[in-house]
């Protein structure tokens, strides 16, 4: 009976967040972090950012925030629509992320041509670069808010998501952090009296494990660095299945929708089966004297569950995983639990937590990853903890923090925030040294299988995600060889069908303008045109009716918000310009309009030094000129996609011919120095 | 008796300091900071990390791992020569940092020519920016070790020093600061068990100030409130008064050695007068029935000093300036020395460290900064600490650590690694909220009025420093505006006498190559030539006999190191280049150690798009190249000089005749925004 209870339920609230992710916005779905990633390298994928999305994950992830899990689904079911998938293995930092970027990306836009609302003080934010800083804050303030960490949620959007550091972004993300924590500091306040019913517990610290006594020795280390070993070896195994699974899940949910929804409800009713089979396993203990809660615990949380077993004992299994992830974490971590569970429970629970967490993550729902990884980590360090027992003077619990933090490590690569982020999860500063040396072992360990979880993810989606660094084989191309053809160029004086039939033949969003013998005396590059501006003025026909430049200031017609960045979505399309057959003879003066002095490449340049100031200077379009003086001023235009190996290879099939250049391509850098 | 003691002992230690400053290494004197920072920028001033300055750092910057001060001068004067200069209110932090960067360096150098060894596994460091990152590091070390916080010095390298950051970066300051933290581990618990002496005390955390039962109410937040505008305040203040006082002290120091000694000499003079004799003007206080030390304390150090008190009494004054600063400190943090302080004390004291602080930093001797603002912070915290009272629930200890938290964001303008530091250094994460609230506070108000006390020592010292930001009026400039003629440039194929004339009759570094019509069609521009590299063509003596280019590889000559960067100091010299006549009629083929894809940009690109390219990619030479064909190929050379403001109005200076232009030159940005 209670197991069909269980079932349904959770089947039901994952069927929920399913439908709706899948009919709403599917952008929602995942963790969201790869895209907001990828938005900051400067990728826009289309619909991330929507209002939509921010719906989905509002209300999905309020379900987060109450951390869903089959004890309070009484509550939640009733209380609340938004516990939509229980028992799934899935994190709330991640869609939590997401929203924060959703919300900041929507202040930046400063209206919702769909909704109705217009700020124009924030039409300041209408560009590239401001953009991305408002989604980076917003980032920081969704880990700062999951973690009521607001310095680890700054130090993760910083190392983890953005791509362009800078001072500004330094204090503007300390800022956010900052209200972040005082909105939630003023709401604890709040709910410490009582006013919030269940959901009112806990203070600014989530998983308190304090002690002024914590001391350790030089004997410490081994067993420490063996669960950073150990760290980076799960997780560059983590990232490896999880790589391999989503991109099987991938092939199914491009299917069709029913196919989406199968999927969910079969992972839904396999986890039920698990979770609910496999503390039959575990053998009773009995109540420890000096409980400070009641044991057994019914009909409350508490972290001993009864189960299957007799009066006075609790099943230790049944207690991990028929509580929120929150107390498996804070029970875990605490140093009162030195006894209270048996090495077979806690191999158990690694088990389900590592290969649910990975099947989880990949249907179509907002799922985060960081409470799982914690989860994971927590419960092989508390293993290790275990074994060591008393020949170390560290207690279980910090063990347990260690493998949390080595699984972080070893999944997302992040140093300094997943340090950080655990300081202040745990409010420990003591254990500083010993958990600086587990990330840093995990780390390396890891880095040398694959990479960082989250590029895995950028990657199987597809994302032209620029690194910072080239390739090393990059520095024996150069500009020329990877500049594709034909290229499209507008004269500084062009006729409005030949502007219409480039822009509706191509999808191109800049392209160069010249000037040619009638206007100047030789071919001359003049500048860079994007195809948004060309939209805006064929939409307000500024048109010359002859090719000379009159003296009219056509500029005159148009104000600066018109070439303001439009939002996401609000971009103004080609195919929505109708213009006639007499429009279509007559010319457009593109000389006020193009950016006279674009960035500039030789043809001769390495690649990989074209990378750099592409990559670093953040632009969209780089012009190639020619070395030497040719007929035409501009050789071509490199955009992200041309740096990307994947398309370099597509252009010169012969390079995979070659085993030894397809080694060059695809090795890491560290086998290869030249 | 004591006065003389105190007075002459004060004087010898300074004296001493600045002796072997300014004649070993004038390089030493001050914080440190700014200069590691302009390095990083980009800025290589002569000699600041030469192994002399490294010397008298270390030398006398071991008086500061100790804190000298005159209660444990004695110990000091006769147990280490290092206990260099006392008493004045002078940090450790500062000349650690250039510690750290000078460690740094010299392992980036890879040999010391002078001391004559070398590493040639660290030849890979040799160039610009891995040297740049390593110095990072090493500055990231220096903060930890000196505040035993990894993560915040971490966080100060990043926000504070360095002018690039990227992943890799962040990376290798964590491994190194932890690496810094375990070694600090392994003395701290080599030193508890009492082998250091009277130096072996303290554990991880300096300023112990954890207490699980921190609350505070919304009714804290206005006296809060009140410490971050009054932090940014007295910060701005303190930045405009250091500044003032360094210009003059420069003018003096620049005279002759003996004016710096003067002027030392007359400061410690001073500060012992003043120490010595302010005491007097506080009443003496009963020793508090329950003191958990010996009160009064004598012949040992402690927080209750007799002075001049009767017996059972204690002056408080003298006990917070007749201490370490770093006990003095813990003193004015702490929550359990709530009645040990009178106002007039506390107010001296702040008045004290305010001014000594901004007089004894300008002195030729290592001297920092960080400890000083914390002790003054720290005072006037704990001032409106003891106004506020019991109408506050928050202490008077975690009052001053607000306090130091404000002065430190008011006068150095760091946000999130002055939080962690603070936090590193106090060990109570509880009081993050309020924490960022006040830096928030602080530096909004200070930034009000001036910048960064770092920026401004850098302005006083003259480094070219390279904001990331242009300054609006450069949108209204091009290129072409501060280009600055004539232009020296060589032929791909150029007489040896005609190079050695150039590099001897100027200073440039860069110079361009360009191919005329013999060897090509039509003048074009071959690329760029470094000084370096032409003064090591000239070495070799790799001449060809006549202007045409020959079959023999010449590059076959030269390997990568010869190409390396050299270490400061270590660079060839064109006087030691000695070339004889009939040389000087041979000829030079520059084209293979040409770089022949220098970033380019048009003479009409404006100024500010131009400064982006320079400092994001971190340029030293950008070269201008004509709109329109002309007869030469290039039109100009800009270097980090050309984007300074001072040097532009040097240029034209009839933009300073303007007042209306004058005002957009220096006025600041939010009051500039077109």
């Amino acid at each position: 009976m209670a197991f069909v209870v269980f079932w349904a339920s959770n089947l039901m609230l994952t069927l929920f967040s399913v439908l709706i992710t899948a009919s709403v916005s599917p952008a929602a779905a995942g963790s969201g972090i790869p895209e907001v990633k990828a938005y900051l390298n400067g990728v826009d994928a289309p619909g991330i950012f929507s209002l939509k999305t921010l719906f989905v994950k509002l209300f999905l992830k309020s379900r987060c925030l109450y951390e869903p899990s089959s004890n309070c689904w009484n509550v939640m079911i009733i209380g609340s629509i938004s516990a939509v998938s229980s028992s799934l293995i899935v994190g709330k930092a991640g869609p939590m992320v997401h929203t924060g970027a959703c919300v900041a990306s929507l202040l930046g836009q400063g209206r919702s041509k769909k909704y109705g609302w217009t700020w124009s003080w924030l039409q300041f934010l209408k560009n590239d670069r401001d953009r991305r800083d408002l989604i980076a804050c917003g980032s920081a303030a969704g880990i700062a808010a999951a973690f009521r960490a607001p310095v680890g949620g700054l130090l993760f959007a910083l190392e983890e998501m953005a791509s362009w550091w800078r001072s500004a972004l330094l204090w503007r993300a300390f800022f956010t952090t900052a209200i972040v924590l005082m909105i939630l500091g003023a709401l604890i306040e709040f709910c410490e009296s009582g006013k919030c019913g269940p959901f009112g517990k806990g203070g600014l610290i989530m998983y308190n494990v304090t002690s002024t006594d914590i001391s350790y020795h030089l004997w410490d280390v081994p067993p420490v660095l063996l669960l950073g070993v150990l760290g980076g070896l799960f997780g560059s195994l983590y990232n490896f299945l999880l790589d391999k699974v989503l991109r099987v899940y991938n092939v199914i949910n491009r299917k069709c929708s029913g196919y989406k929804i199968l999927l969910a409800c079969s992972i839904s009713i396999f986890t039920s089966c698990l979770l609910f089979g496999l503390p039959w396993l575990a053998s009773c203990l009995p109540c420890p004297a000096d409980a400070e809660e009641p044991c057994p615990t019914i009909g409350q949380s508490g972290s001993y569950k009864q189960f299957q077993c007799p009066p006075g004992h609790y099943n230790d299994l049944a207690s991990l995983i028929f509580n929120t992830n929150d107390d498996a974490i804070r029970n875990l971590f605490s140093k009162g639990t030195n006894d209270e569970f048996q090495y077979s429970s806690i191999l158990i629970f690694f088990g389900i937590c590592f290969f649910l967490g990975i099947f989880s993550y990949g249907i179509v729902a907002p799922t985060g990853l960081f409470v799982p990884v914690i989860v994971t980590g927590a419960s092989y360090g508390r293993f290790i903890g275990m074994l060591v027992g008393s020949h170390s003077t560290l207690n279980r619990g910090l063990f347990a923090v260690l493998g949390a933090a080595s699984f972080l490590g070893g999944t997302m690569r992040t140093t300094v925030s997943a340090c950080v982020i655990l300081l202040e999860l745990t409010n420990n500063l003591l254990l500083l040294p010993l958990m600086m040396l587990v990330l840093l072992v995990s780390k390396t360990v890891a880095d040398a299988f694959d990479s960082n979880i989250y590029d895995l993810i950028m990657k199987a989606k597809g994302f032209p995600f620029l690194e910072a660094h080239a390739k090393p084989f990059m520095r024996q191309l150069t500009v020329g060889d990877v500049v594709k053809g034909p290229l499209q160029l507008f004269h500084g004086i062009e006729k409005v069908g030949n502007v219409v039939h480039v822009l509706r033949t191509t999808i191109h969003n800049g392209f160069p303008v010249i000037d040619e013998p009638p206007v100047s005396g030789s071919p001359v590059l003049y500048g860079l045109i994007l195809r948004a501006h060309l939209i805006e003025l064929l939409k307000k026909k500024a048109f010359l009716s002859s090719p000379e430049p009159t003296g009219i200031d056509v500029s005159e017609q148009f104000s600066v918000v018109d070439f303001a960045k439009k939002g996401s979505g609000n971009a103004n399309k080609i195919q929505d310009i109708v213009v006639t057959e007499e429009e279509e003879n007559m010319f457009l003066d593109l000389h006020p309009f193009t950016n006279a002095s674009p960035y500039t490449v030789v043809e001769t340049m390495s690649l990989a030094k074209a990378l750099i100031l592409f990559r670093q200077v953040g632009l969209r379009h780089l012009l190639v000129i020619p070395k030497i003086k040719r007929r035409s001023p501009v050789v071509g235009i490199l955009t992200r996609h041309d740096f990307m190996p994947e398309d370099m290879i597509s252009l010169h099939p012969a390079w995979t011919r070659s085993r030894w250049k397809r080694w060059r391509l695809t090795s890491p850098r560290w086998l290869n120095p030249f």
